[in-house]
């Protein structure tokens, strides 16, 4: 199991506590959620980010808001928080079929036939297995992911991107869950980390859980990787995924699909670590999941940039003519031609076979 | 002709001013070199870059030195500085080939023959020359590669990374000067342009150039070009370059060589604007050509960010954690395969032709 310090959510009955991952690396401070306005609040304004973070952040939101009454709120009531909720972050697809769960869950006979004691309960259940399947998943993917590297003496070199750690997740993480299970096994492990432009949740999140882990590790900028290909003996490529549609096409964090391409013109295997919860075969292929074109200012001015003592660079960090256009698309999309394996729960999988298994 | 103020650099007789490109886009600074050792700081500071700009300014440098006695020194003394200058920035071909010509137009029997004025006199001269000719063979190549666009009518989009400006230039430019000319000439084009970390010349320096120029463009980060080439149709990717090597192989910016892949993946043209002094045939191939690496801090640390007013943020900008281990390679290798053609002075020419032209 991760260490307990590397879980970004913890829930404390009536409180959900974030961490505030805006200040990492800076300093470690705690969001406190006692509304599901808070919950919506953390997920607009990346205090809690990572598809899995964020469906188990949205459902506790729901239980906190079932909280707030002294009794029993109209069916509608709930379900104008629940749109609310997914309004916070549409594209995520691990929230909405967590918050769809919920309401298959809950159905409107149900919440009424019950008594508002019994609602609480069901809601703060699901909240809660959701979370420790997320673990529990985390885990059985990782350790799936051993099965890729036999040789255990051999020194492993893997490249990821983005952050898919236990910061991104309930804990131990995806991605970044394979590699701590290859440092706990025991492998002989170098980690090199995309900063992740233009967001750097590789320099700001990514750096910091691999340190705190003590696995051995450099920070790249993202141009860096046919360098690193070309130069030092890459093992594997391992990133998350936000959403594989049934062709087994991927949309995942920008400057994935790049390094994929990359990883195929030298020969080296690019694998995506996903539980079943990202595999949403309703979208038949890649060119059909929106891409979030999110705001501009993230590529032109470092606005979210800290000061040595984690306080906040506001109105500073120019990095480009304030006139200048920019372009902010947040993911991209890796057709599925590239992607060697999915590394799940349920084993390694090839993209054309994710349907009889998952479908 | 280019806009007078996109000059870099301008010779003023006995100083030489360069324009500070630390500062920009904050604000319009001047450096005054009076020594050669200014002009050494200036190189090594960054306040000039590009390696034609390099090149012309290390050779003021001799001048300046030489401008510094009321007599003659000795030939040993002008030997020190020429190295002093090199050291500036060893890895820089254009400099290297500038000093050499210069210790062959001047060699010890000539120097010890003629009186000090003349030496004097012939130096100038010979930095102001290799000045002129840096504008003027950046104008023909540029209006070289018009010919790649013969439809005028068509919409162009290009891509470019890093900063090949006026400001890396005497002037004008070379895959910029190419961009330059084609909006010069009426095309309709709109400009795609790397961030390119870790130092931004593109969003602090190509975007700033083309906003000058009122060219359409959109600043990007270097992970969105797998998206760029698979939503756009992108006419063709042009780049400048640092030393291309007899078989064609070309080490320019990092992240040069990952651009060149993903143009080939989507069949988008990969051209590189040089000029003759770019081509260094001493060196076989790219596996021979040095990559410097540059300190770590460029890419876990922005020290050289500036505030709104244009003054650095000192001993801030922190990006990741401070015990993280960074690698910052500033070039990277792009095989001749994966190159379409240079665009140089003397047309668009093929890697496989570069020696028959050139050699």
């Amino acid at each position: 199991m991760e260490k307990q310090n590397l879980r970004p959510i913890f829930w404390e009955g009536r409180i959900l506590r974030l961490l505030d991952q805006r200040m990492i690396p800076g300093k470690k401070e705690w969001f406190l959620a006692s509304t599901a306005d808070d919950t919506i609040l953390a997920i607009r304004e990346m205090i809690v980010r990572g598809a899995p973070a964020i469906a188990i952040t949205g459902l506790f939101g729901v239980v906190l808001e079932l909280k707030k009454f002294d009794t029993k709120p109209s069916y509608e009531t709930l379900e104008i928080i629940l749109s609310r909720i997914l309004e916070s972050r549409p594209t995520a697809v691990n929230l909405r079929t967590a918050l769809d769960e919920f309401r298959k869950l809950l159905p409107k006979e149900k919440f009424e036939s019950l008594n508002f004691g019994e609602i609480q309960n069901i809601a703060e259940k699901f909240a809660i297995s959701v979370y420790e399947d997320d673990i529990r998943n985390n885990i059985a993917l990782s350790n799936n992911g051993l099965a890729l590297f036999p040789n255990k003496s051999e020194k492993i070199k893997i490249l990821t991107h983005c952050n898919t750690g236990a910061l991104a997740t309930a804990g131990h993480g995806t991605a970044l869950g394979v590699i701590r299970s290859l440092h706990e096994g025991g492998y002989d492990l170098t980690v090199y980390a995309d900063e992740t432009r233009p967001y750097l949740q590789g320099a700001r999140l990514t750096a910091w859980e691999l340190l705190e882990e003590g696995i051995d590790s450099y920070l790249i900028t993202d141009s860096m990787a046919g360098w690193l290909m070309a130069t030092q003996k890459i093992n594997a490529v391992i990133v998350g995924v936000d959403r594989v549609a049934a062709n087994g096409d991927s949309a995942n964090k920008i400057g994935t699909y790049p390094l994929a391409i990359v990883a195929k013109a030298h020969g080296v295997p690019f694998y995506i670590a996903a539980t079943e919860k990202s595999f949403d075969f309703r979208i038949a292929s890649g060119k059909d999941i929106p891409i979030e074109m999110r705001n501009p200012e993230e590529v032109t001015r470092l606005n979210f940039l800290k000061k040595e003592d984690g306080s906040p660079i506001l109105g500073e960090g120019i990095i480009a003519p304030k006139a200048v256009k920019a372009l902010n698309p947040s993911f991209d999309v890796t057709p599925a031609e590239f992607i060697t394996a999915f590394i799940t729960e349920r084993g390694i999988i090839k993209p054309s076979e994710i349907q009889k298994v998952f479908g």
